[in-house]
């Protein structure tokens, strides 16, 4: 047990640089752009709040767990804006490999499992994943709408690329899907999407 | 329902202003001060990582969402520095006042429930909130010990003092106490710790 601990401790203190990776969009306040860890930390508390407008039965407690882990390869691999069609060529290839050395870190049994959890998500394989997809694109969409379409503007943003990406929504949880669909209306009268 | 979504969607706009409240330690590479919201992503993974070092039996699920509501109450209460006597003088009253008008944007129940997660973990009535204040405790001794102290040094923290706030981990998680008791001996050392 103790060194299963020791390998813990040093897994929980290399994932604090998820803290230094940036994301694109910026915070709902236009101050600054967002990192991945705090990303995820909003994640998860969304997937407790909208879990009841999932259109599948699913477990929460999976989604958290796999919100919490999803963003973990960005450590190596940095965060790939979804709209950069260039940098996605190559993003499955380096966090793959981001998942092969950091997973190893854990325990064997907690490696296995984080990254059952991150290749569950990013497969979107189970009611949980797709859940979990339209809650991580709908986080950054909101976003964007309440800072005035700040990273759509700098990227060129269309209203039909940003319809497009909040498509998972759209079966996973299609109440959520509906609020969406007004908020990128909205912004395309303020002009905030192309 | 969709009564309910348009307060939840609130809610979670709302609180995308843990982002930018700041806590007093730095991150582990010492580059910044760390946030509420970064801080709590990482206490909910550590929770499920160190979950079988719990002295008790205790259910993960209200522990990780005990741990992603617990510093919402910062919002407008900001961080209280644990070692700052004068602040801890009024931080009870202000954080009420907070949970207040915070969780009563969400639909009732929802309500409930946050300030339910939010009260059990203050009260220290559980052992899930047990569990879950040592590893609020252990996350900053962590990054302090690994930061060189930065922020001990800067409040001319003693040995004794940071031994004294991690005692929630010697019931509640007995080998992490022994790992956080051989960190401290060695920042003392060091003279990170006066």
């Amino acid at each position: 047990m103790a060194d299963r601990l020791q390998q813990q401790l040093e897994f929980i203190l290399e994932i604090d640089r998820l803290k230094t990776v940036r994301r694109r969009n910026q915070l709902a306040d236009g101050s600054r752009r967002e990192n991945s860890a705090e990303h995820s930390w909003h994640l998860a508390l969304m997937a407790v709040l909208l879990v009841e407008h999932a259109a599948e039965p699913i477990n929460l407690k999976q989604v958290v767990e796999m919100l919490l882990v999803h963003d973990l390869v960005e450590i190596d691999a940095g965060d790939t804006f979804a709209f950069d069609e260039a940098a996605k060529a190559d993003q499955a290839d380096r966090e793959r490999a981001a998942a092969q050395r950091l997973f190893a870190m854990l325990p064997d049994d907690q490696a296995s499992r984080l990254r059952e959890a991150w290749e569950a998500f990013e497969a979107g394989s189970s009611p949980e994943a797709r859940f979990a997809h339209a809650i991580d694109r709908a986080a950054p969409l909101l976003l964007n709408h309440a800072s005035g379409g700040l990273s759509w503007r700098e990227a060129g943003v269309t209203a039909e690329m940003a319809t497009e990406r909040q498509r998972p929504s759209e079966t996973a949880a299609p109440a959520l899907w509906q609020e969406i669909l007004v908020r990128i209306e909205s912004a395309r009268q303020r002009g905030d999407l192309a």
